[in-house]
């Protein structure tokens, strides 16, 4: 179940709310700075915006998770060295290119961070590097090291905004949750929209904390928060080169309680990973699957991931049209393929609450259909819009609710559960998707 | 590499060459009956085919392979009791129905098969049935009961083409492919557009044959063409609770070799499960992913399987976007998740034979691009046209050539090789599935 039931009737409306959401912890400053390069690969100019969330002291506290993806972006291998490193002190974000496979990569990724380190003071192994954007370009280095200056210089220690705007490629708007206790607070930002099936961690995730944790509590629960809410998400079963999440701790408010920690910070990552199905490229409706009684918690997570990634059951949701039957196909091919001696004798599936299939058979009538459709249309985020051009676009740029069409899936035979979170597939995605370079 | 290379400039010359494939090999008859029906389950009219293929006399010499869907339908289940029987009578088919899951799915199918017995003086379990279209529906039992005379009574000896039109659901047009050899022949006809990524079978596949091969072998060849041809497709990554692949010998001619009757076997079902991906709900572009070099042949076809489903680079193909960094994508998705031991330093990619990924980085240009577009567009079956409902269609019920995008991966380690064949996602497929009950 979603631990807010958020609706908002405007952008304005989502707008005031994140401020309200956007307070910093202490001890972080974030700046930003916008600015156009010309690709080495492209003919037509294009923007980036350099994100820097800094701590006014470096901080051993610190956690990241990486994409499990086997051709991982040059930010992660240096990323991944920076785990070892004793201390932290800043994070440098660009979007627009994720540096992924290019000649190199890796130095273009540690001369930004050396020039970061330089103008702050601290050194290059204590800056995270991350970027995002079109695979297969190369960094433009020297336009970055001349935006750098400005981005240093706008270091800010109130909103948390900049940074949820600076970050985004395809997102319609900014993501930022919070949760507040012990004193301090737990501030995180997401980025994501497309090639999101998350392993390990999503597409750039950030989570700032004041509250003292220590490092090795701190990477415990980042990988427990991030195993139970973004590896259960799917936007389109793309898993990104590039899927970052970093959570760091300035340390200056003492005392909180683990366990409240964790809960809080596994609430800030649910939210999150919602919001990024919520704002996944195209997607219309959010599709919550609710899996219970299967022989295996990674059953019941597996068989969730194949019903929300299933185009034809996707497709259908997207038009309100309640086609349970390729639910069913869904389960089956899964089953069939992975799981064969899983029993489904006792499967029982339900959509909005209405028991669809039972007993070995559907259980359907006019009556039910009615139902389920106005369930589907209930949980639409906004209609289609049909275009002049052909180019299908979303029709609005803030999340007006949190309903999500709602599967029930019962497998009546052992302790497995998961829920797992996907969206529709629409003529949005396929616009947004087909010409996307360009 | 495909077996042969078709190009056709209207449907006129593609029908005239399905009539020149069609014609039945000796000892099979065939007839059809379309005829409306109101469902139980939705308030209008339906349209259902009946195709019959009967055989002259009963046959030992019969092969099915069948959906690994672990919620298969009604007509799977009496299927694969039919393959212990001692000898095959007739198919009888129908579309618009699945017959998958509804109550009274099995006996509303030994009621057609026992009516079907009747009126060709065979015995019901000399029957074997089939059907396809929604998933979820029973069968009209009784407006088929009523339409089986005239199906029987139109049943002749001639042409497969009848069939072959009379099995289509959201199929553009019909697929026939034959190999004449050893005094006799071998014709396979195939339905099947979406909900297609075969485990063991596609949609629905009948292949005859008039050439005298033991049943046991029979089985077995059938077997290893379907996994060499038809288990290496995909259209949407779905896999149908229906698929059923049946071979059939009316033993008519004596005397064909064994191997030379494999090969050609092979060569009819690798045409026809291309047919089945041209063909493919919304498909622009045939993809064909050559893999090699690999640590095995189960992750050779994985590799190719992953590619041709990720949606991000088929929405790329879609839009003519040479996008490599989605291919990259997408391999490095599989290895990570699924084969993370796999040594991807020695990977090269190449595109329509333009080499773009060697050396673990991106080996693009200006000029390099500019030719991959070529061949994106080279093999565009037809170009999307912009529809004033929203609603898109395809713009052509033929198959105008057979051009792929090819996609070489070579992992430069073992012997592991696979050709996998998929489609790109497009407008077109989520228009035809987002509102396909109504």
């Amino acid at each position: 179940m979603p631990s807010t039931h958020l609706s908002f009737a405007s952008r304005e409306a989502h707008h005031a709310w994140l401020v309200s959401q956007a307070k910093l912890p202490a001890g972080f400053r974030v700046g930003t700075m916008r600015f156009d390069f010309v690709p080495r690969e492209a003919p037509k100019p294009a923007k980036m915006t350099l994100t820097l969330i800094a701590l006014d002291q470096p901080t051993p506290d610190f956690a990241a998770l990486f994409t499990k993806n086997a051709l991982p972006g040059a930010p992660i291998i240096v990323g991944r060295r920076r785990l070892e490193e004793a201390t932290l002190g800043a994070i440098i974000v660009n979007n627009k290119v994720s540096n992924v496979c290019a000649p190199g990569g890796i130095e273009a990724s540690e001369k930004i961070c050396a020039e970061t380190a330089r103008l702050l003071k601290l050194k290059p192994e204590q800056i995270l590097p991350c970027s995002t954007g079109v695979i297969g370009w190369g960094l433009p280095v020297d336009a970055m090291l001349g935006a750098l200056p400005e981005a240093v210089g706008t270091l800010k220690g109130e909103s948390i905004l900049p940074a949820a705007e600076g970050i985004v490629t395809t997102d319609l708007y900014p993501k930022i949750r919070r949760a507040e206790l012990g004193g301090g607070s737990i501030v995180g930002i997401a980025k994501g929209a497309g090639m999101i099936e998350p392993n390990m961690a999503t597409m750039l995730v950030y989570i700032l904390t004041d509250l003292a944790v220590p490092r090795g509590e701190l990477r415990a629960m980042l990988r427990r928060a991030v195993d139970a809410t973004f590896n259960t998400i799917s936007v389109d079963s793309d898993t990104s080169t590039s899927d970052t999440v970093a959570l760091v701790s300035s340390g200056k408010v003492q005392g909180v309680g683990a366990a409240e920690f964790e809960k809080a910070l596994t609430t800030v990552c649910r939210d999150l990973a919602e919001d990024v199905v919520r704002n996944g490229e195209g997607v219309r409706h959010v599709i919550r699957v609710q899996v219970q009684r299967a022989d295996s918690g990674e059953l019941a997570r597996a068989l969730g991931k194949a019903i929300v990634n299933a185009p034809l059951f996707k497709c259908a949701v997207a038009g309100n049209d309640p086609n349970v039957g390729r639910l069913v196909q869904a389960i089956g091919k899964h089953v069939g393929a992975f799981a064969p001696a899983t029993d489904l004798s006792r499967l029982k599936l339900t959509m909005g609450g209405i028991e669809i299939f039972a007993g070995g058979v559907f259980q359907l009538n006019p009556e039910k259909e009615t139902a389920l459709v106005a369930h589907l249309k209930a949980a639409e985020l906004y209609a289609s819009v049909i275009p002049k051009d052909g180019i299908f676009a979303a029709a609005i740029h803030y999340p007006p609710h949190e309903r999500c069409v709602e599967i029930g899936v019962d497998l009546g035979s052992g302790a497995g559960a998961a829920t797992v979170i996907g969206g529709d597939l629409t003529h949005e995605y396929v616009s947004e998707n087909a010409d996307y370079r360009s």
